[in-house]
Order: structure tokens, then C-alpha cells, then sequence
């Protein structure tokens, strides 16, 4: 078994994501571990399909396949929004809400139809991002470590902002007037489910890394 | 969505479990919780397959498949033995690490032959116990309520007390000169990995409830 605090040079661990933007997020994020983050590239043959029903099965998911291919440690999330409103959707299916290969705009449309025909007048309708960041030693690690974060706010009538992606137009963060996508990424860096499961992941694989030495 | 906080009268929350002992155990440590419990009993057609490489996985099968019988919110477990110096085995295994229906003793005496086989004289071998615990609040909840308990020890050479059941007579607490089989239920209902777990659980879904109100 890899054994990163014990080695002299730092360990490296994958981050099983295509998206560039979120291997730079979460290599900043996670900058206080004693690791040495790659990016995916040429490990990953195709999308791994997210089958699971539940954010913590995909984030495994995905993370056994990267450590199976690459075959080091590796670290993978999964996230999505919830509306108490919907019975917790679009939730695992965030990305994919209106379809396979649905865009921001047709995502957010959907939301907000499902949403009006269910919301009452002058209620808030409450929901949240969830992140989910987990952690494997090996592809057959039995024992991920699993960090959490959410955000916690509700959905607005139409879009506003431009920065960001996703539902980020939409949501509106508890006690803030402005939207996630108004806010940008200073504010969203510091506040959002991804930082929050970032600082627990490093909080957690600290006390992981620890309890082997 | 059930949501128990908000009712009268107690929710109710199944446990997925066939085992009694493991029902009354899980029900006397999770009696802070207002929930009424509720074994699985007839809902449980056959035993569910535990396909997952990872407690979690295992666990969040097992609770979706109780929530999805019953048609309430479902509290299932999964558990098992880590042992370093066997890259982490017999871990998602430990039950039938010797084969599909093997008994304990079976099982011991496969874990003593593969410790011999790689232990190095004078170092202790060691090991933990690890538990997961899951609540879903229905059958398509994504974010699962997860909380984990482990109790570290090493391995001894050969089997001693009757107390308890699995490795129970192979496991050396840190700190213990007694086996947890030799140790007994009293030490084993506060020390143990599941006890830490249903700590660890009345815990987060306390904090889950609140969240709620």
C-alpha cells in the first residue's frame, strides 16, 4: 500500500477530472496536503458513467477508476443541487437535468419551470449545492475518506450574473442579495460546497495521514 | 419528502439488518434519536448482494433496498476487518473471506495462515475494526447521512475468549492486554467501531434534523 507521509518526496495523487478549471480549483484548495496533484490526461480513455444514485457511490466511482488507470491515489467529487421543493432534484442529475448533453441555459429553464409549477406565493424556495470529495488510497481501498460540504440558499424567479456556471444565476446564498453568479469567484472560492468539502477533505486525510505514522 | 422533526408522532425508520442481536444493538445506541425502529422482518424478501468495494458502497445498497421495501427513511451498516500488513484485507470481505458460507473459525484460521505467511518476528500486526453507518431518508435520497467508527488493535497468534463473534477472539485493542472476545459485551458496546459509528450517526442526523427545522 502507498504510504505518502513516510516517502521523501510527495506523493502524487490524481484528480479525476476532465475539467481544467476544477483540477486548478481544487489543486488550490487542497494545497496544504503533502501531495502532488496531476490532472487525469491521457489515463482517462472515456467518461467513467456516473451510475450511482447517490453523490458519495459517483464520487467513488470515479475515483477507483482513476486510481485503477493511473495507479496511484486519487481524489474525485461529485456535486449537485438540491430543492426540498422537487423531493431533492435535480440532485445527482444536475448536470443532466434537462438531458445527456444539456446546456447550462436548458438546465436552468427546466429548473425553473418545475419549480413554478409548484412553488407558493411568497414562499422562498429552499435548496442547496452539496459537494462530495472523496479520497482513495488504492482502486481497492475499502475505506474511502469522504468530506462533505453544502451551501445553503434558495432559487430566484429568472437568472441574474454572469460569472460562474451551472444554476450559479439562480441561487441565491443564505443572507446574501445577490446571486452566486453576481457574487463571483472570490466569494464563491471561499464559500461555496466545493471549498467547504475541500477544507474538510484536507482536514480529514491530515488526521488519516497522521494516524498511519 | 418524510421529514420526522416535523410530526407528531415518532418517525419511523427501518433498520436493515436480519440480524436481531445487530437490531437491538443499533436500536439501544441510536435511542437518542426520536425514531421509532423498525426491523426489516417480511420486507426482506432475500438477502441483498453486497456488490460494493467499500463499506459505503455496501452500506448505501443496503439502506436503499430497505427504504425502497418499506417505503420509509432506512438505517443499514456495513463493517469490517483492516489488516495493514494484508494490503488492507480481509476489509469488504470479512464475513465470507473464507468463502460465501464460511463460519468464523473458518475465517480466523484463514486470516492466521496469510498473517504467518508475511509477518515479520516481534512486530505487532496491526489492524482495525471499521464501521459504516448510513441513514437515506427515502430510497432516491442522493446525499446519505455517513458516519464511521473504527477501534484499532493487532492481530494475535491464535484465537482466546468466547465472547463475541467474527475476529472477535484475533483482535487486540490498543492498549488491551485482553482480546475483545476475552473483553465482553459491556467494553465492546462502548469501545467497538459500530459504537463509535452510532456516536458518530446521532451526531450528524441530530445536526441533519435541526438543518431541517
Amino acid at each position: 500500500m502507498s504510504n505518502p507521509v513516510h516517502t521523501d518526496e510527495q506523493a502524487k495523487v490524481v484528480i479525476a477530472t476532465h475539467n481544467q478549471h476544477k483540477f486548478e480549483e481544487l489543486k488550490s484548495t487542497l494545497s496544504d496536503l503533502p501531495f502532488e496533484f496531476l490532472p487525469l490526461t491521457n489515463w482517462w480513455q472515456k467518461p467513467v458513467s456516473e451510475t450511482g444514485k447517490t453523490f458519495v457511490e459517483n464520487a467513488v466511482i470515479k475515483a477507483r477508476y482513476a486510481s485503477q488507470r493511473a495507479g496511484i491515489p486519487a481524489i474525485a467529487d461529485d456535486s449537485g443541487l438540491i430543492v426540498d421543493l422537487l423531493n431533492g432534484k435535480p440532485g445527482v442529475h444536475s448536470s443532466r437535468f434537462a438531458g445527456e448533453h444539456a446546456t447550462d441555459e436548458e438546465n436552468n429553464n427546466l429548473l425553473l419551470e418545475r419549480v413554478k409549477a409548484k412553488r407558493k406565493v411568497n414562499e422562498p424556495v429552499k435548496a442547496r449545492f452539496v459537494a462530495i470529495l472523496v479520497y482513495l488510497e488504492h482502486a481497492d481501498d475499502a475505506r474511502p475518506t469522504i468530506a462533505e460540504g453544502s451551501w445553503q440558499g434558495s432559487i430566484i424567479e429568472s437568472p441574474r450574473g454572469d460569472s460562474g456556471f451551472g444554476y450559479d444565476p439562480l441561487f441565491l446564498p443564505l443572507d446574501s442579495d445577490l446571486t452566486v453568479a453576481e457574487l463571483g469567484p472570490s466569494v464563491k472560492n471561499r464559500d461555496s460546497h466545493r471549498a467547504k468539502a475541500a477544507r474538510n477533505l484536507v482536514q480529514l486525510l491530515s488526521d488519516r495521514l497522521k494516524d498511519r505514522s
